[in-house]
């Protein structure tokens, strides 16, 4: 079964590649296998991730850019994420808007990801999603994340090239700083740059990056963009090539790897780990009756954990 | 010595209740047993989670309020998460501009807490921190999260009352109903509201609150402030008086600790499996060695955790 399915999404079958990422977004009992039949074919895709402050326009953006690869003959694979919505689940709105511009070419597979309560790793199953996309032959795989948070951001570090996009005045470069993305970019793009305040925002952004501390010597480009426009996307998209073609060589795209390869293991493991625990006789139920204990302060939550790791 | 410096946060000696914080936020082996010093004494502060866009102005609301409270005679703890702060660790910018106008008062406690790496619980450690305030007898607790990310909204969900700030214009609302926050808002807080576009933002609001699917009763009010000028500043604490009233009666309360603490019993064992697991002899070493062997694509993630599994 899920041979058969691995081999209809390496073929590129839409309906497979959608039904493979459910999968390992639901976390079901077959997407340890899936993976392992899709990962020996990943490699080939250039994964970019964008992210940036809510309103600097990145879904425009994203869409421009996926034209720009299209025109050049790629096919392109789009993941938003949208962590932060527990209860409705996903971007519904966001996504109606984009298939009208995208969503009737074949090459081009949109897709949302929201979290599905607290078990599935949002992280681990985005970057599932994404080895997907890159074997079923791929050659961009965008992922566009909605917050700004500490997910957010450790699913934009998993990509090939991270892309930071910031928008002239309301303070968005100082949070910005604080947002802690500033060391994550390895571009940035002013977008909306036909607002006052552009030079402004370049030259702060500027002075920002000169005070950041990375690890490599690579020196993040500023590409100015009006995405409505249209304006900038070629520049973007080589300034994108640039860094991918720069950390592809040598020592640097392993070491890159490499921490992304333990941070997915970490996740992995700690998923795993809990899922373990919970799927113990018992263990479940004896976790919802320590919340009420603890809701109702019988006992501590610190106590609470010991007693349900004696237990099982 | 645990003992000792329980007895010192619980009188609120401030050296005290900042060391305790850094412990819980470090994840010191003394962590679990301070906090179970500390659990029987939390329950009499109000904790108020704070949350929104970045540019909304949520610092200096924030500021506006502790203010507020401390002209009544409350005693002020102020928790600002900036959970996305990797590399460098926290916002410091914000804290110093904070410190000039509320820092010199003995009866306001300001923190900032940031990412100490993947093993500490950004939202776990915070929710210990408020219970430290809480223990040392601050009347209010204040949770600033900077991002809108996953965590934050987290965060924010374990307060008593969760406070979603907009700005008119921007497009700000619709972000907020991607970022998911639209749910988890008790209070709606529509800040510089001397701007253009208030009544917009305000009717657009109602429209969107009037579509989310509320698990209570309760109807959200929206109150307009403009925080740099001390504006609705009273408006806001009343609002966040009623649904604290509201919420403590009966079942609604309960249901609501009940959640909360699952939520947290959730999190502290996450960390708790995945601390033992690498403890064990020789598993981080095994860990940084599978991540090469991902890295170099001589394993998939899936077999790598299974073979670390087995062998611990």
């Amino acid at each position: 079964m899920s041979h058969e399915l691995v081999a209809r999404l390496l073929k590129g079958e839409p309906r497979a590649i959608a039904r493979s990422i459910s999968m390992v977004e639901d976390g079901t009992e077959g997407s340890p296998d899936l993976m392992k039949g899709v990962f020996p074919k990943t490699g080939n895709a250039v994964v970019i991730g964008i992210t940036g402050s809510p309103g600097a326009g990145k879904s425009s953006l994203v869409d421009k850019l996926a034209l720009f690869y299209r025109k050049r003959g790629d096919k392109i694979g789009i993941i938003a994420v949208d962590p932060s919505s527990p209860f409705s689940g996903g971007a519904i709105l966001g996504d109606r808007i984009r298939m009208q511009t995208l969503g009737l070419d074949p090459n081009v597979f949109i897709r949302s990801m929201a979290t599905r309560g607290k078990l599935g790793g949002l992280a681990r199953a985005t970057v599932d999603a994404v080895a997907i996309l890159d074997a079923a032959g791929y050659d961009k795989v965008i992922v566009e994340t909605v917050g700004v948070g500490q997910d957010e951001v450790e699913i934009v570090k998993t990509a090939d090239v991270s892309v930071v996009v910031l928008v002239p005045g309301m303070g968005d470069d100082i949070q910005a700083i604080k947002a802690g993305i500033m060391e994550i970019g390895d571009v940035f793009v002013i977008n909306k740059a036909d607002r006052e305040g552009v030079i402004r925002a370049e030259k702060e952004l500027e002075a920002l990056l000169s005070l950041a501390h990375r690890n490599d010597f690579w020196d993040p480009p500023i590409v100015k963009t009006v995405a409505t426009e249209s304006k900038g996307i070629e520049d973007l998209a080589g300034a994108i090539e640039s860094f991918y073609e720069y950390q592809s060589t040598g020592e640097k795209g392993l070491e890159r790897r490499r921490s992304i390869a333990k941070w997915r293991l970490m996740e992995l493991l700690q998923e795993r780990l809990i899922r373990d625990m919970l799927s113990n006789n018992g263990t479940a139920e004896m976790l919802e009756d320590l919340a009420l204990e603890v809701a109702e302060k019988r006992q501590d939550p610190y106590s609470a954990i010991e007693s349900l790791l004696a237990k099982s």
